[in-house]
């Protein structure tokens, strides 16, 4: 606890920017000072805050955070600390806090609701725990959306002292399950405001596996949100592979295991293993100066817990009862310590938990007490930490069997602790991060019961030199990979971000090559299959351009199109926003099918051209609204003028690339159009017939997307990384889909010339069969409920030029 | 419900041997007529039975398992079936059943206990459900012992009527997760008694992932237990996935997980995705004969369930609530048919969720009935095929949103009926196994109450192409993929066990390379640390043989052990059960240590040696145990008069490879003696200074990987599939041992020689600091209840001869 800073501070700030940690407390507690009224800090004393705060100190930076407290005035000044207070946070100026004010309502939904009932059981694999409730997850959106905004506010706060720092832009360091959406909203925030800046995440908590993970309905928003940053830290590496699948398989993001790399919207995001340590140094110091506090010459076993459902206290209390009965000569030899600390006691899962607690502990005590000794000695409360550390010195075993734990740092505490000769034993449960990387402790299955009482009594009859070879292991790495050497692996995974390599590996994704879409596209496409190409044009083929106009084909792309159109088993739509004609024109190849208007009209290669109905008094509400818009002048008063006219008329504003669309009021989109066409070429049982590759950039291609979902490939081009998207795939730019084109040249070429080929004159044969096989279908419809369909064969044969 | 066999009966045994199907329940029930005392069979109609039954009848197979009801005369005769019965289990003639008697309440806490309150939950993902007691893993060996004893009985009935069936051997054909264990005392059984079969598993649920599956307490001997197949089915690729990343990280197994094998014991067993489907032709039969039920001009959408808490029905429940909140237009146009078929309810969780069920349909009814309409029509209780099919068929929309669900008939039954034109809308979970399959229905997370409402809105609206298109698609593939297909798809895998390939790829693993190594050593290992090899002999470096004298050492790896004994960062220690100057006598190399005699006794490569001290009265034992054994002749008689000598002595008998030993009683072991080994060649903190290697194949070698663990990387030689160990990896033969040897070889070839060599000369330099270390440490011990620790550094001064 002594105020020095540590090692890694003063390598920080000898060649960084500023730091900006974000976590959802700050480091420090406000109270009231009931007689005074005046607002105090309480300082915390944490390890993360130990080795956090000094860095974020010398390089003048910024904490955001919630002070632990509802202000009713929220302009109310933070006192600065305590002329006394020691602790690292003693530094911390009130002007480099930024304290995030919250509606209390609001704020318990976000905390208690969604963090604490959702993400803490669902992250810890304990689904059936987990509530799912959409204002919680709305509450979670706001409040995230608060710190953000906080986090912007304090970016610019930092912009003003620049020059102090250097150039480095600023490290923003966001912590923890409680704030995983808000790295988006400040980085698109900072790139409007133009404020450089890297953007970091580490989660405290394990992340599950990807069919645990999934279950949460709103997960995708959840894995954007984290891969808003450029690096992404947890505990162990499964932790890491666990994100990675879900990246995959959730959002459809290209992913390096090896590298532990994700992409999304054009950037590579790092993820890497950051085990977190304890301030070794520190606790030996307190286990040297601790006076002894337990007077036995029993041995003992301590457990020091949070009471939280997720520590496994009832099953090790059974456990315990367990080696009484099986190996009675530990009567009156051994005691079990166990510690408990409150948490969460208006939650009423946590009040049932103290209670089994209070009448199991009853229970084994009644069992198995003699005169002069108790078997369970058992505190709820609080502990000094001059306690703690003789408690931890003077146990002859630490048994630390969570149900599950994304580090548990009493098992290392204990390990430092660990002073005495010869040492005592560590037990660790599998289940926690620390299981994983503390491999000479006795590692023990909280659930089963007898095994844990096999280990635990392993442990108390261990030879001492086994004891001493695996304490002296366990101490040696704990010392090496203390919190100081945790937040410098974080400053050094920052630096290298920049560079190649570092010691994961590389940083940067590999460019998109035709290869990439080889595990994806032939497991469906096969070698006999017929494809059917549905492609958007703006920011799909062409790549968006300041005006329409410009953005032209990129010869590359057009000659590869133009050879796909020559294969006798690939069938080209270019689907699109733009009028019919238009599209043509910018495509410019024959004998391939063209949508525009996003599907209302269909030009075939023969030239035949379907258009979709209007009804009457739309079609007069299309002239009057033209008329109307032309008579709009100037273009920057003109978008909120034309969305008020296009209203006006009936249609719906929409926004689109350099233009704002008027939608007609009719149940037709790309998705209908799609099918439309696959319908009117390959008959209604096309989806046996052939294969389809949809991929489009646009909102509207999302209808297409939907209505397509389980019967193509679908792709969408995206460079955000918070676009929502139905697609199975996400593409970063124009670019790669011309990788992907190319891969169905070369896939096609690869195959034998078939006999049956495609051109659209059998297509339009198979169509004219499908059309009896329609309206042998139409009289059948039976349902009087369902919204009457709109059938492009029936009502379009009008329209159509054929 | 026709009696003719369908086509994958008729394929099967044109040219396969028997089946015997063993499954918790027989394809029938016993009842007891109430009148005449008389049993009788109940005839199961289930998907399963209809395909799985011809082929065990023509082939003249065996069913076994268990009839449902406790008879009081295990030897009461099966009755035949009824004249009456249609049912495919008819032709299943009492012969041909084997049934299974268990002690009533063995069988409930095999059945209630652990599978339905341990595995039903587990393998669902819902581990805070599951319980896990150690007399309920105790009933199920003890009856899935039972049910292999009777399997080794079928395959005995089999053997005698054999020349019927042709020479091919039976197929085994376990049955899910009531029976993860039979197939090993199966195999191990049948082997004995020299009757050849093909063993085979099918799981019904789904497999969970590691992090979920690994909390079971006995979970390496669940899968050892399915592993004792050739072939393992499940339902979905994603469920093969998670079984082997099981069999490799809880086992140390060999896996491929492209072709989808695991090696166990040196035998492969393949992993196949086998989806079960439904007796399509059949569900059409009945749907186009079933009168109408339903007798309502409102849409229907229609939930067919087990009321379980795997089903999700009150989250159905809530999301039809949603549906008439946010869209008031289906208030009195849509109902909600939910049929909710009694399951478990002697099961408190069971009656809870009933109660819960009762409670809800209320309120939602309360809530939005008016005069004429009822938002739920709930049925708690069974309904017959024909009316089933009649409510599949004319349904708007099926409800299929399992939490957790291993594939779902429900979901396929469904589109089997739907033979209206236009068709209805199959909704799906993305938990189901179905809904990994069925792409074309729409996917709704149940846990998304808003979400479920937009999706069952979307389906009540849906566009009559699209239905048309989505059910056209899913009733082609369900019809492909009937149940019988299934069943044929189980043969031709099982056929293609002896064949170098099937349609996943290839069928046996390949033989273990050095590469095989790379992974796990050069992880450990690096290219600076110094390395131990820790070696047993027999079994390990030399195959076992006939007799002890005969177990030579191969020339090739003697020449490899060689040249690693001379490189300077290698260091070898051979550990042995035999005499010390007998093993060194068979390995033949100079230079390394020696332990004999599991370690009690030591030689150094200088000469110098170590005896582990015995108590002096043991001394005396050991010589007239020796002349009481010698005075034993006949080998046959011998084993029994041993091992009573032995215990008289107060040894302890082990049995060995064609050896009894003598085990002292004192606390040293291989353990004990690797420990020993090291800190005496590397001091005390060995630990830091080198990387060790453990190979051993013996019981007696997991002393010493026990005491290494997390310490070392460890492998286990075995040959057998059931055994434990606590090595890290396994490997299937002393051939395996010496690829690991030249992996060791070429590794330490590769680096650059270091100054700092590691001699045996500056490893006792070392050591002899250490001693020093000790005997600073000794007084230091504080805690009174260890047991007084061997500390071979004192007691052994004293026999050493250095």
């Amino acid at each position: 606890m002594s105020g020095t800073d540590s090692s890694a501070s003063r390598s920080a700030c000898n060649s960084k920017g500023s730091m900006i940690v974000v976590s959802n407390r700050l480091p420090f507690i406000l109270k009231r000072n009931e007689k005074t009224g005046e607002l105090e800090r309480k300082a915390s004393a944490g390890g993360l805050v130990t080795a956090v705060a000094p860095v974020v100190i010398r390089g003048s930076g910024i904490w955001v955070g919630w002070p632990g407290i509802h202000l009713d005035d929220p302009n109310e000044k933070i006192p600065e600390s305590n002329p006394n207070d020691k602790t690292p946070t003693a530094g911390l100026l009130s002007e480099k806090i930024v304290p995030i004010h919250a509606e209390p309502k609001l704020f318990d939904s976000y905390y208690n609701g969604c963090c604490n009932g959702t993400f803490w059981p669902l992250f810890h694999s304990m689904p059936d725990r987990a509530t799912f409730i959409a204002d919680h997850w709305k509450a979670y959106i706001k409040c995230n959306e608060e710190f953000a905004e906080k986090t912007v506010h304090a970016l610019h706060l930092l912009k003003q002292q620049k020059g102090k720092n250097g150039n480095s832009p600023p490290i923003v360091w966001v912590h923890d399950y409680h704030l995983m959406l808000a790295a988006n909203w400040i980085r698109q925030r900072a790139e409007e405001d133009e404020i450089k800046c890297k953007l970091a995440f580490f989660l405290h908590i394990p992340f599950p596996p990807w069919d645990i993970f999934r279950l949460f309905p709103w997960s995708d928003e959840v894995l954007q949100g984290i891969l808003g940053c450029d690096m992404v830290g947890f505990h162990i590496t499964d932790y890491c592979l666990n994100f990675i699948d879900c990246c995959q398989r959730n959002l459809g993001c290209r992913v390096d295991r090896k590298n532990l790399l994700v992409e999304l919207g054009g950037r590579t995001i790092c993820v890497r293993p950051l085990p977190i340590g304890v301030p070794f140094d520190r606790f030996v110091q307190l286990a040297q100066n601790a006076k002894p506090v337990l007077s036995t010459n029993q041995q003992v076993i301590l457990g020091v817990d949070r009471l939280d459902y997720t520590k496994g206290l009832v099953h090790r209390l059974k456990a315990f009862e367990r080696l009484l009965e099986k190996y009675p000569e530990h009567i009156e030899k051994v005691v079990l310590l166990q510690i408990s600390v409150p948490s969460r006691t208006d939650v009423k899962e946590y009040q049932d938990l103290k209670e089994e607690m209070d009448q199991l502990v009853g229970r084994i005590n009644g069992r198995f007490t003699t005169p002069n000794w108790s078997p369970i000695r058992y505190i709820y409360g609080c502990v000094g930490q001059d306690e703690l550390a003789a408690f931890y010195r003077d146990a002859a075993v630490a048994l630390v069997t969570p149900l599950r734990d994304g580090m548990n740092l009493v098992a290392k505490e204990f390990v430092a602790c660990q002073i005495n000769k010869p040492p005592g034993v560590l037990i660790v449960s599998p289940f926690a991060g620390a299981g994983e990387m503390m491999h000479e402790a006795l590692i023990c299955n909280p659930y089963e019961l007898d095994d844990a009482a096999e280990v635990i009594h392993r442990a108390l009859i261990m030879p001492e030199d086994e004891r001493t070879v695996r304490m002296n292991h366990l101490r040696r790495r704990e010392q090496l990979n203390d919190v100081d050497s945790w937040m410098k692996a974080f400053l050094k995974a920052m630096d290298s971000l920049e560079e190649e390599a570092d010691d994961i590996g590389a940083t940067s994704m590999q460019p998109v090559t035709i290869d990439d879409f080889d595990e994806y596209l032939s497991k469906y496409i096969g070698y006999t299959q017929k494809l059917a190409l549905l492609l958007d044009y703006d920011g799909t083929l062409a790549p968006i351009a300041p005006h329409p106009d410009l953005a032209t084909l990129p010869l590359e792309t057009k000659h590869t199109l133009q050879r796909l159109s020559n294969m006798s088993d690939v069938y080209i739509a270019i689907i699109s926003g733009r009028n019919v004609d238009n599209v043509k024109n910018m495509v410019g190849i024959e004998g391939i099918t063209y949508a525009g208007n996003h599907g209302l009209e269909i030009l075939h290669p023969d030239g035949s051209k379907f258009v979709h109905p209007m009804p009457m008094e739309l079609q007069d509400a299309v002239v009057k609204l033209l008329k109307a818009l032309q008579e709009q002048a100037k273009r920057a008063a003109l978008a909120e003028q034309a969305r008020k006219l296009i209203t006006e008329a009936g249609f719906t504003p929409a926004p689109a690339h350099c233009a704002l669309e008027a939608r007609p009021p009719v149940e037709w989109d790309k998705g209908r159009a799609s099918i439309y066409i696959l319908r009117t070429a390959f008959g209604l049982d096309w989806s046996e017939r052939i294969r389809i590759i949809y991929a489009g950039d646009d909102v509207t291609d999302e209808d297409a997307m939907l209505a397509l979902k389980g019967m193509a490939a679908t792709f969408r081009i995206a460079s955000s990384n918070i676009t929502k998207t139905s697609a199975e795939r996400r593409l970063s730019s124009t670019d790669s889909v011309l990788a992907m084109l190319k891969w169905v040249e070369r896939h096609f070429s690869r195959r034998k010339p078939r006999a049956n080929s495609l051109t659209y004159k059998n297509a339009r044969k198979a169509r004219d069969t499908i059309q009896m096989h329609m309206s042998y279908q139409m009289p059948a419809k039976t349902s009087p409920r369902h919204t009457p369909p709109l059938t492009p064969d029936k009502t379009s044969s009008g329209s159509e030029s054929s």
